[in-house]
Order: C-alpha cells, then sequence, then structure tokens
C-alpha cells in the first residue's frame, strides 16, 4: 500500500541521512522525497512516500519519533490531505507538436521554454495524474527528461504536524 | 554561494542515504532536496540547494561520481537552467482576508482548499519568490504551515544529465 509520511526535524543534513536510512536498512524503497526548511529555520520538513504493509510502516513511524533530530510524523495515508507535485518534463516535437498537446489535455500543464525541437513544460497535479502523464508521452515517444518533485502534502484546517515533540499521535 | 546540483543515480534508498551523507559528513547543509523516479525505474533524479564555495562544492560533486550509486552528476549554478519550487502553504483569516491577498498578488498562487478560517494555497515559482512570499505572510503573521518541494531544475534544449556513466563533465 502507498504511504505518504511527513516528518518535522532539525534542519540539519545529518537528521535526512538518519531518517532515509530508517528506511534503506530495512530494505523500503522510497518511491519519492523531499526535504525544505519550514517557517522555523531550525526546523526541517520532509514529506516521502513509500510501499509498504500498514503494520511495518507504522513500526518505522514509531522508530522515526526515537531519533533525536525527529519532532513529530505523520502518516497522511487514509486521512484527508491535499496532496500536489510539480514536475519539469522535456519532450520532443519530431513527431508533430499534436502529439504533446493531445496527451497535455485534462492536465494542468505549462509550456515554460522552447529550444528548437526540445519543449520545457511544467506539470502540477497529484502522484498519480504525473505518472499516467509521463506514461502517455512515453508512449508517443516524445519524452525527454524528467525531474519531479515528490509529493508534498498538507491536511486541512486545524490539524498536521506538531512542533511540540512531547505530543505526537503515534508515541 | 548557492548550488543548485543535479544527480541521477540508482534508485534505492541506501543511494540517496550515501549522497546525503556526502554532505552531511563535511558539515555541509542541504537547503531544499528532492528525488524521484526518471523516465527509467531504475533510475531516480536527485536536485539539492546547498551553500558553499566554488572549490568545496566542486570536490563533493566529484567524490558524488564515484559512489557506484551515482550516473552523473550537473552542478547547474551559473549555467542556464529552469528552476521551479512548489510549495503549500496553510493561512490564517483572523486579521482580514486582504493581508493574504494583498501578499499574494505578482505571485502565482492558486487556493486550494478553506476550512473556517484556515486556507491552504498552492505556490509556484522560484526558491527565491518562495522566500519572499514566506517572509511576507510571516510579516503580517498569517502563516500556519508550510510544506515546500525543493527546487526542480531543468537544462533547456539537448543539454542535460546523461545516463552514460563513462560521459560527464566533471571526471
Amino acid at each position: 500500500m502507498r504511504h505518504v509520511i511527513s516528518v518535522l526535524m532539525a534542519n540539519e543534513a545529518g537528521a535526512l541521512v538518519r531518517v532515509a536510512g530508517m528506511f534503506s536498512q530495512r530494505g523500503f524503497n522510497i518511491e519519492t522525497l523531499n526535504v525544505g526548511p519550514t517557517e522555523d529555520p531550525m526546523v526541517s520538513r520532509l514529506t516521502l512516500v513509500t510501499e509498504g504493509t500498514e503494520h511495518i510502516v507504522d513500526q518505522i513511524n514509531r522508530q522515526l519519533l526515537k531519533l533525536v533530530d525527529v519532532i513529530d510524523v505523520l502518516d497522511m495515508t487514509g486521512d484527508e490531505h491535499v496532496e500536489r507535485e510539480l514536475a519539469l518534463v522535456k519532450v520532443r516535437h519530431d513527431n508533430g507538436s499534436d502529439a504533446v498537446r493531445t496527451r497535455s489535455e485534462g492536465f494542468d500543464v505549462t509550456s515554460i521554454s522552447q529550444n528548437d525541437a526540445i519543449e520545457t513544460l511544467q506539470f502540477i497535479g497529484t502522484g498519480d495524474a504525473l505518472n499516467t502523464f509521463v506514461a502517455a508521452l512515453e508512449d508517443a515517444g516524445v519524452l525527454v527528461e524528467l525531474a519531479r518533485s515528490g509529493a508534498v502534502t498538507l491536511t486541512p484546517g486545524d490539524t498536521g504536524l506538531s512542533y511540540d515533540d512531547t505530543d505526537n499521535d503515534l508515541s
């Protein structure tokens, strides 16, 4: 099952290594991951998407909370949350521009730059929508290069990660 | 100096740990980082933003290329490239909705959901623009929660990372 997990942690590269290491040590792959500063410069927010059974992912989340760098962990899987992913996609127009235009229909796709037969597109949507779009471009033989941000997520309203590390749902 | 570095590497969590470890071992902070699959399911693309002198970052890039997981490294700093970042931003409307609307002007900001006084916005732009936007929301006292993707980058046209690990500019 696909899990979307957000982690608040100390803003240092060592914290990232320890959190990602918790997954790699168990042979878990990380499908996408992103990390960046929050409104508190001492704190980073990391969001990762992984596959695993409820039981094993829950075990990992509990172990993450034991790391000194980790302030809070939230597994958003199954809970209401907003999810968006950004991708930059380079496509080739050798096969006619219609190939790209047709496959972009129904998606939030913007042209950013064009350099001879190579065009760079910006895609915004869910990870699933991005997978569908990329597969369609590959089918058409026009995909040149892909850079994706990984899922970025927030829970709505007052719910969310807590900066108070004595108060979390998993502990 | 700010450096934007893209890495093609094996699609496994261990590779991410080793690449991030190369920075943390040297005491380098990683400002933002993201990683996700490319059009080749065996290969991931990682983009990170860090601060450092040309000389030290060049040293790290050369060492990254020596990791067995790493296929290619491209430091886009100074070269022409497209850069975009996605952020989800939760804001509070206690101080009047004008505070948010005024500060969103001139940015690519879309409202995604509204839950009583809490609104979730989607931001698209450069990392610098995002920093400016976030600072303005903090000044207004309306920022509740921030999740950012980190910089996603591509070089234009035919230039880019190479899947052929015997051919790269840094080796």
